[in-house]
């Protein structure tokens, strides 16, 4: 049948057309609740309309010193107003903004403004010899170093002294870089929205980080899916107990202009801190790795207001939550969202969406069920679980496992100069996550672990993960890591890393040994109990995550498990 | 500064961009919520599984038949759930959806299919022979007409003899046809995003009926921003007061399937239906024009089920709702969020955001807040006031009057095949509402006319809506619309059509003239009273609307206001 197509026949014109950017966000934000707080941090206060001026004058200052598109911002952080600002101040200027996590190491962060060429360095006052120390190895290693701009970002909740240095160090301040820039500065949208916006490296749980590119089309629909998701409402309070050089915060960042919302900043995250925001601050919501939900509910009494002033919603991804976490914070009261994603996918891509027939379930049934990581995102196309050799899905039985696997809107641009990771992740038509997983009969896929973290003990697959959930639940157990070491008759087993509750630390080690050994026994196949038992703090990454590689190396350092010890 | 972009160095790949469709959100929330109820209509409900396969058999069976791509496919029929159903079935096939509005005579829809040349017609039984005889006449005016295929959709509900002539006629049954399509269908989502999904008639307030066409990017970035205005949360339960063939039903189809929701379908809106279905389905959220509203307010005591029995959520828009018809919604415990917008912009694109600062405000001062139209969506990136002559903003002093214009992603991409229309509607780079209004201080825009209804009286401009929204409050008034009457000395002057309360149909109608003007000389400038007052019941259109063309007609036959009568 001829058709005529005329009901397509229509271009894009100015009136109807624009490029997707969460800028928009904050320019309607500024329109809409002018004078409603923006962020909060401390004594300091914004209100949106600010909030907008100074996000412009930021770009204007950076376009008259010609940093604009192809230009990449650094910024060295805490969760400060800054840092807020530089994810809007930055790409107004059409330039790109790599928020660099503060706990890496001089060579680390020489490596990263080295390779995304970054032509400006903000740097919190606190984090400025640090950025000294970085710039020195940068320039050593390269022949055409052309140092980039300092920006120093001033705290007064800060020893004044390390300002006062930076300025020495020929640092402008923050604040006088913003007034050389105009407020009235006409920022446009990107000519085309697949144009980057965001470059965060992997924190670098393996050898090399990588750099995530992020563009403004992915920004804004991340920053439109998160609320849908959460149920997060115009005018939420929200507390950054996640990083925000972590993914962006996962685009909250944005997604708090879209729903004009309120940041309440913390340079350091303790209980205290979080049980006084929720009640001195009207916070209503806030994200964190399970590791921050493990502080919370360990919390001692002092430290620990309840009950809470209101329901206080929870996100929490970045590691799978033993259900034992999950099942103690919605004792306390909060309501636990448990998504799931990678710095690959602009944060979390998947959610363990609540049932309502699971509302009638036990406390620790529906716990269980929330701990897995779920269904997919409205903003995410495409999630599967793929065979890794056939790479067809697997069966939904819960059992076999395969490569959890994304594709859609909200999956990265790709890794930064880097074709060879960006062909490997990007196989296939689909992105790769390298973590393992099955799907449940109700379509939920569930974290088995890492490809890197599975132990093969006698050929058969451990998931280091499921002991872990096990182990949790013992009661001298305030964290637990599981990972392989080498054994001379099974290939690898199982190696426990545990730190106590601190009111254990006294105690008689080979009893507690013991009893964890008998404990594991009891509640799962003996071929997953741990043949090792060590105590100590768990190293960690800046996020929060627990270094597993740091980890796997020690257990090798202690040497194989010998036959004759069985 | 030389610039290496490697940063923007990274192109699209099947993994990382796909074409943004609110076909996604079905897929999706069939995977998610495959047992939740995502129908209802009487005693038939449908699951989200059910409907995600009904509607690929859909797809299918229109693909069998060569309609795809370039087509179009009529829809014409009441709130059921063949026609939600439509809203997926037929972009998942490539082709576009023409809902047809079932109150229109047959001359018009004659017009409309062979404007849109529709090559399939759907229809509810109870409108067949309006098609049937619109066939007629499109075959008489039309040299090559070449029949479309009749589908005829059978309603339990409805007298069995008007299904059995169709059938009769050679109209195939709607489940027929589905049972003719795979349920496993391979939808595909369309290869641009800015291909068109949707087509729907303007109502025809003004001349000639002109076709709205809607894109796949535009639906889809409404559907998740209805849900973010709104705090519609996942699993809503949404009544369908609003006919979904109104501008898609403002887009909420779409929206329903993002937020996994049930919809709760409704053949006729009445009081009786509103309460029953809120204190028997559950329902939380439902949109209506402002006469739904004034409907529900003025229900009998045997329509009415109060208290409600949970907050129930009501979006208005369509006209500009009087304040004292918001009061009396509030007070009986509606939460009414107040809209504006057009077929033109995908439904609604502004709203009065609610303020905290007007929760201690009285009612009524709330409600006059309220009854602006207010603020831009989220998903609309631009929103003024422009000075007809100048195109310059006007000022935002709550007085001086100008267009209404927007910009953005969700605006249309055009009418169909009428590039004068189109030139008008897109110049400067602005959409033009054709409607007056002000900015007023706090940056709220507030409607004062279309620009039609705007009364000239003296050379002075009178807004036939605020000398409406005055007489409102009048206790006899059951509804109102004020239009100009030709008036010999004064050019115009307003003339108010009125139909009074049930009550007082009996009332003397001299004295209640007199009364009427008595309370608007009380309460507005002289010059704005009206000099004529009618009574009787107001033409209106099939969505609700108030049809002032008729109105002024009828002022216009009355004939002047002669001098000697002041």
């Amino acid at each position: 049948m001829a058709k005529t197509r005329d009901v397509d026949d229509l271009p894009k014109n100015p009136a109807n057309y624009t490029s997707l950017t969460p800028l928009w966000f904050l320019e309607r934000a500024a329109t809409v609740h002018p004078t409603r707080t923006s962020v909060v941090h401390g004594s300091l206060k914004y209100t949106w309309q600010q909030t907008y001026l100074r996000c412009r004058r930021f770009a204007s200052a950076l376009s008259n010193r010609s940093v604009g598109f192809g230009s990449t911002v650094a910024v060295i952080a805490p969760n400060v107003p800054a840092l807020y600002e530089a994810h809007f101040g930055v790409p107004m200027a059409g330039a790109v903004v790599n928020c660099v996590n503060i706990r890496l190491n001089s060579q680390t962060v020489a490596f990263l403004l080295g390779h995304s060429k970054s032509e400006v360095v903000m740097v919190d006052q606190e984090s400025f010899t640090l950025v000294e120390e970085s710039l020195q190895i940068w320039a050593a290693n390269e022949m055409n170093f052309k140092p980039p701009l300092l920006v120093v970002i001033g705290d007064k909740s800060c020893d004044p002294k390390s300002l006062t240095y930076a300025l020495g160090r020929g640092a402008i301040e923050y604040e006088k870089f913003l007034e050389s820039g105009d407020p009235e500065f006409a920022w446009k949208p990107p000519e085309d929205e697949w144009q980057s916006i965001a470059l965060g490296y992997t924190s670098g749980t393996t050898a090399s980080p990588k750099g995530v590119v992020l563009s403004h089309r992915g920004a804004y629909l991340m920053s439109l899916s998160n609320p849908i998701i959460w149920g997060m409402n115009e005018g939420a309070i929200y507390l950054w107990t996640l990083p925000m050089f972590h993914c962006n915060g996962w685009c909250f960042t944005w997604t708090l202009a879209a729903v004009c919302g309120t940041s309440i900043c913390l340079r350091q995250v303790t209980a205290k801190a979080v049980f006084s925001a929720i009640a001195n601050a009207g916070v209503t919501h806030f994200c964190a790795a399970p590791v921050v939900l493990n502080t919370i509910v360990n919390a001692s009494k002092e430290e620990t207001i309840l009950p809470l002033p209101r329901l206080v919603h929870v996100m929490t991804a970045g590691a799978a939550p033993p259900p034992s976490v999950l099942f103690a914070m919605s004792e306390k009261g909060f309501r636990v969202t448990h998504t799931y994603g990678l710095s690959e996918t602009y944060g979390p891509c998947t959610v363990c969406a609540w049932k309502p027939e699971w509302d009638s379930l036990p406390k620790i049934n529906q716990a269980r069920l929330n701990a897995r990581q779920g269904v997919r995102y409205v903003g995410l196309e495409g999630l599967d679980v793929l065979d890794t050799k056939t790479m067809k899905p697997v069966p939904a039985d819960g059992k076999t496992m395969g490569e959890i696997v994304m594709r859609g809107n909200v999956v990265m641009k790709g890794y930064l100069k880097n074709p060879k990771a960006n062909e490997e992740a990007f196989a296939n038509g689909w992105f790769h996550s390298g973590d393992l997983g099955v799907k449940n009969p109700d379509g939920y896929i569930e974290i088995k672990d890492r490809s890197k973290d599975i132990i093969i003990s006698g050929g058969e697959n451990i998931s280091s993960l499921e002991v872990e959930n096990v182990l949790y639940v013992h009661p001298a157990i305030y964290e637990v890591s599981v990972v392989a070491r080498p054994d001379e008759r099974w290939g690898e087993s199982p190696c426990a890393f545990v730190a106590l509750k601190p009111e254990m630390d006294k105690s008689d080690k080979q009893q507690l040994i013991d009893d964890i050994m008998k404990f594991s026994r009891s509640k799962m196949p003996a071929y997953w109990v741990p043949k090792s038992v060590v105590f100590g703090p768990l190293p960690k990454t800046a996020t929060g995550k627990i270094q597993k590689h740091v980890l796997r190396a020690k257990a090798k350092e202690m040497g194989p498990i010998k036959t004759s010890k069985l």
